[in-house]
């Protein structure tokens, strides 16, 4: 294949060939076959490249006005939505997602609201909590701090995209320059939204390399990439494997780096719920794990449940629906090979596959798949019993009783989510007393009666969670204002000339309703 | 010596003897003598029991109230207090510092000031930033997450010491135990200071454990410690490469570490602000840069200025002052030698000395340093020249005109602090449009016609900065309510039954004053 063939990445502006030799293929997951184009694995080159671009970006971004971030972002919300058919129509060629109700009535609508927030948080500026201490004239904010780089994940293409999801847009709204390394599975979906992003930022004035997008990196490139000293921090939603590598080298070069890893986010299902409602419950859960074939980051892969008639019931449910279901086409081969090898170690460990576990045949699919192991068992290889299985696939313990099943959340890593269902009459109370706070000790967001798949672009939000689910438990990844936190430095003015100051930390309130800490009291009214 | 005259730690509630086999004394700096009694080195087992003490502490600790610890840190204050005569009697001898106005007028009540900022924080619990979304009925708070070990530096045996300073009034308002690691410059100080920490733990009831305290550990249980699963966290306040090796521990095991390490402090002065009041700015450096023998982390230790006559008269006046005033003792011979060592590198890589520059003979102290380099050769040795000379010496960088100094500004790791001196009249307006964007990029706190080394106990400051100052940008080791952040995990309760909510998120407002973002409006009313 001729270099013309092999897409373009986006450096400073311009679309043109990456220096890279090398270039790979997505493929179609519903019917195996490889899509065109060839897109570029980029070298260092191209990196180098990007990381000047970037550096230059943030330097002018910082005389931006924040109302013109905001306008950018509304700006590419409406692009998307006027693209929303082209984007759609290439997203699921290349995840096999659903048309809809997921891709275009869930995830790009989700994708152009938080897009929205994003602007309206830029515009005001309230998510910096500017903080004036007047007798002192000591002042300070978080502020933007310098190019980000955003390696997006395979499951969401357009809300977690690099280039349009909650990474990029808190990135964003910050006043950073983002790079972008698209997700190698759907690389024809974030150039379309590299490029509506480019005209967005063509139309608003801001600096050409404001958005860069590269596809692939060698491996060596993209651990180099997060210790540059070019960049000031990486966001990174993948496997653990990879973002831990990330991490190391991010970490020893003291930059800042985000990451959403694997979470078997557990559901303790006590007794007196499933007596009072054990089809519903059986219900939400088989829905939650199927869902977009279980490849959530917050898909319920761990079921905790204590020994007895109601839970056989709920697991005899459970498993007559996934047999019934037709089992979901997966992202990719890979994801396929990844789900089959989690439930091969998961049955090797002793778990007793009640349902599915194997491949389905010509397609890029695994059987729904149940799975179930005593709280002992668990307790002796709480490790082997943690493997996540990402896909449509979920393991039930089955605790002797309340204190098992305690032990078993106290051996568990640290996750994004953790749920329990208790009855509403009150009979699960005191379980629920003893359980709950080791389970919300591990996780970012407890749940009560709640299926955790549902991740709200919420002011409240906490999608994130203690290590090994993400790097830091004080980080949101989605939620806005908090999750734009992570891409900025506090910044402390202390005796600086009134003319001298940020708007947000001058006298007069900026824009008569940002929220400001005035002498330990919010308020939005003028010093 | 004998076990019976070394001094005990103080593990899970209990005054005993380590089971360390090794000891050590710390000297006092004035007379070059070692002190009694004589401190134990502690092994693994001291560490062992004390995290396993402290796991058990934060699990109570999870019960107790925020009136408790709050009631908690102002009886510590209190007694502080009242034994603040024999306090700084013992932080003088052991560390030299002058007991008036220093350490009993300065330093020690704002120690206390501190702690009783903290029960105030801890009592109102708006420093948790509680958040309601009320229409998805999502709701989150940072609340404190475990065990905090805290490594306190030589220089503040009260304001930073591990079981009294900022680090520890943070952790224990946000509801964790600390395990201290004294300062080995200061180990009777900080065992006064722990032995009153517990008095206040004994008579509000917290858990034994909640404070606890080793002298000194084996370089590989420090970083056994810090990447230990019961350890939530870890501060560290002090030399750069000790920090860096315990940072790196605790990364690879995905605990945060809060770090406070070197900085040199630019201070860039203006050709303008010397026309007009020269010896009022070399006055204030001068006071600033010897200042507690210049023992402080935001030390002014690195002048840019501009070549010219005025800068001739600065450096002048600055030698003057600094061959007049009596060069004062250092902390420890260590600190001596670390002292000299760096002025030999500065010299050796090209740095003038003006003035001082060596060991006072038969004294723990060094002639008062003044050092000259140009620009040129700055830039061409950049991170010899950011050597940092704890103590009482400083560095001036002369440019041979603005963009040369921008360039040394932009050559400049991250620091704590960052200052610049400009006319009044508007005559430097120009240069600091130029510099200032480059300087607050690389700092924590932007000063104007102000010297660094007064760090408020402010709501607005940050006592932090970019790498390798510190280990992230976003926290700050000083200043209320903001430092309690780095001690808490952001927990959200999703659907979460009313009863079962944490005091902070229920409709209520717990104190009728706690400050929460409800819907995007910080509000102390009820939901």
């Amino acid at each position: 294949m001729s270099q013309g063939q092999t897409a373009p990445v986006l450096i400073n502006g311009a679309w043109r060939p990456s220096s890279g030799r090398k270039q790979f293929c997505s493929s179609n997951p519903a019917t195996l076959q490889p899509l065109q184009p060839a897109y570029p694995v980029s070298n260092w080159s191209d990196c180098d490249q990007a990381l000047d671009a970037a550096a230059d970006a943030a330097e002018k971004l910082r005389t931006v006005s924040r109302d013109r971030l905001g306008e950018f972002l509304e700006m590419l919300a409406g692009l998307i939505e006027s693209h929303s058919r082209e984007l759609v129509q290439l997203a699921h060629l290349e995840t096999a997602l659903p048309i809809a109700p997921r891709l275009a009535d869930v995830e790009l609508p989700r994708t152009t609201g938080q897009l929205r927030q994003a602007a309206a948080a830029a515009r005001s500026g309230s998510w910096a909590l500017p903080t004036i201490d007047s007798k002192a004239n000591i002042r300070s904010c978080y502020m933007g701090f310098g190019p980000v780089a955003v390696f997006g994940p395979n499951n969401f293409p357009f809300a977690f995209g690099s280039v349009s999801g909650n990474d990029f847009a808190a990135a964003i709204a910050t006043g950073n320059p983002v790079i972008g390394k698209a997700n190698t599975s759907h690389p024809g979906t974030t150039r379309k939204l590299a490029d509506l992003a480019f005209q967005a930022i063509e139309r608003c004035g801001l600096p050409a390399a404001t958005v860069q997008l590269l596809y692939r990196l060698e491996h060596e490139d993209g651990l180099r990439m997060v210790s540059d000293s070019r960049l000031a921090a990486a966001a990174y939603t993948g496997s653990r494997s990879a973002g831990l590598k990330l991490k190391s080298a991010a970490d020893a070069a003291g930059k800042p780096i985000y990451l959403e890893l694997s979470s078997v986010n557990p559901v303790v299902v006590l007794p007196g719920a499933l007596e009072e409602r054990c089809d519903a419950v059986a219900d939400e859960f088989f829905s939650s794990v199927l869902m977009g074939t279980g490849q959530f980051c917050t898909n319920p892969g761990l079921v905790i449940a204590l020994a007895g008639q109601s839970t056989q019931r709920f697991i005899q449910a459970v498993t007559d629906k996934f047999k019934q279901a037709a089992s979901g086409t997966l992202l990719s081969t890979g994801v396929q090979s990844s789900l089959t090898a989690a439930i091969d170690t998961l049955n090797r460990a002793g778990a007793e596959i009640l349902c599915g576990g194997q491949s389905v045949q010509g397609r890029c699919s695994v059987g729904n798949t149940l799975m179930r192991v005593t709280g002992q068992r668990f307790l002796d290889q709480p490790e082997a019993f943690q493997t996540e299985a990402f896909g449509n696939a979920a393991l039930v313990v089955v605790a002797d009783g309340v204190p098992q099943a305690e032990l078993v959340l106290k051996a568990l890593e640290g996750n994004l989510t953790g749920c329990i269902y208790s009855a509403l009459s009150g009979a699960d109370d005191e379980a629920y007393c003893c359980l709950a706070p080791a389970l919300t000790q591990r996780v970012g967001r407890l749940l009560n009666d709640k299926m955790p798949t549902g991740v709200a672009v919420s002011s409240a939000m906490q999608h994130g969670g203690p290590y090994p689910a993400t790097g830091h438990p004080g980080f949101t990844a989605v939620g806005i204002p908090a999750s734009l936190l992570r891409f900025s430095k506090l910044t402390c003015f202390d005796n600086v000339r009134p003319d001298r100051l940020p708007d947000l930390l001058q006298d007069k309130n900026p824009t008569g309703k940002t929220w400001r800490l005035i002498d330990l009291n919010w308020t939005t009214a003028d010093l």
